[in-house]
């Protein structure tokens, strides 16, 4: 495979940060030495790569012009989403973009009115993503299967998290149509680092991690189902996003034109 | 729904046994007072129910005329499978065959060349199909999904059963394409009452249960899934079977002739 090269959106940010220490461990990739940022990063450098705000962006096209072709990875923020992809549009970069929350389908009215590609991926973790697509399949086609059975949701998160995980609701919509009748609010979150010591989560991890778990029983108790998918860290995102660049990658160079691919394409790599 | 009237065959076997206190336990059926079984259990009565050995057969039929039309449930025995079916689609008599082994492409072939319709499946836990369906799902769309993970399996069952759980077999298929090379011989086999004590086994399904989970781990060991089925006793085989027998009652009304359905079919209920 050729090389392909990349530009972050998003650093120092967390997520942003990751998926450059990803890149920069892959052969596969070369890293351009500019990157699109907040306003209050702009002119910042960050081990030899120069951050424009996004008051900047037109010298940052006239900057990155001899780069081409590259692809954009945004890990921004929510209130960035739309600016951030009508710009990568109208400029004719193909983005991955990581960053959750914006008008979506905005988002992917932008793109289809366009002549690149893009990969939009609310959630990057490819074997979470997949097993998602499990359950989706499962209540598409086996509507009831789960009829009877209790359900008892809990999920734990870093304390800084406020709200509950995004991807419990949506498993809880799947469950729904399986057969199971569970109200968001009762899934039982776990925010007190004490209480996710108990249950095993690493000391390193207390800050950033998401755990959950999905226990079935059946109306006799006879039978017993359990789901657990506990991530540590943001490595399973950060290698996702990397799919994601290869797979766009892929695209672009088979003409693909106008088109918002999600993980889910990602995933079965066609 | 009108009530379904049945016949069944394996008495005074276990799982027909169970059938048979799930049929009289549900307003659903009939329970007809014949029941074919093997020539060692001929002429004995069970309950009101009068067996028929298989050298009686003709006879059966005569004295079931009158009860036509009527489904039978089979859960004999391996070597009598084949014979079982055959006489089945030649009498037409449409049927839920329970029974592992035996020639099953013989099987599908003996019903689809006959007037009636039969569900076969050798696994009529419904919620179980309906997972090993998921993984099917996922292994043949998203291959390599959780390449480089590492795999355990653990299965405990009866300590009376040698072989190795046929679930967890199928389900090394499925994550061997799903990119993680496992081996059969490495599921871990539990047979010891006292270790399954430990694992938590009721004291009174010791001598009927059958548990597995699968636990994958990331490369990096920062990413966990693991997945559990529980089943104690045999009450959901019976639950999934009286589901099946339902199921065929209906596509014989709706005129359908020839046709083998799976354990799929029958969750998909189309």
């Amino acid at each position: 495979m050729e090389i392909v090269r990349v530009v972050l959106s998003g650093l120092p940010g967390k997520m942003a940060t990751k998926v450059k220490e990803k890149v920069l461990g892959c052969d596969d990739f070369e890293l351009l030495p500019c990157a699109l940022t907040s306003k209050r990063h702009d002119s910042e450098r960050l081990d030899g790569i120069e951050l424009y705000g996004t008051q900047r962006r037109n010298e940052f096209l006239e900057d990155t012009e001899k780069h081409r072709p590259f692809i954009i990875v945004d890990y921004t923020t929510p209130d960035a989403v739309n600016e951030n992809a009508e710009f990568y549009c109208t400029s004719g970069i193909p983005f991955v973009m990581g960053t959750t929350g914006g008008d979506r389908e905005k988002l992917i009215e932008c793109v289809e009115g366009s002549d690149i590609c893009a990969v939009i991926a609310p959630n990057m973790a490819k074997q979470i993503v997949g097993l998602m697509a499990m359950f989706e399949y499962a209540a598409t086609n086996f509507p009831g299967l789960f009829e009877g059975y209790g359900l008892e949701i809990v999920e734990s998160h870093q304390s800084t998290k406020k709200d509950t995980s995004g991807t419990a609701k949506a498993m809880v919509k799947y469950f729904n149509k399986l057969g199971i009748p569970f109200n968001i609010d009762d899934i039982q979150k776990i925010r007190d680092p004490e209480k996710q010591r108990e249950i095993g989560v690493p000391e390193e991890y207390l800050a950033g991690h998401g755990w959950h778990t999905y226990k079935l029983t059946s109306p006799d108790r006879t039978v017993y189902f359990e789901f657990t998918h506990n991530v540590n860290g943001r490595d399973i995102y950060a290698l996702g996003t990397l799919d994601a660049i290869k797979y766009l990658h892929r695209k672009m160079e088979e003409g693909s034109k106008g088109r918002a691919y999600s993980m889910i394409d990602v995933l079965k790599g066609i």
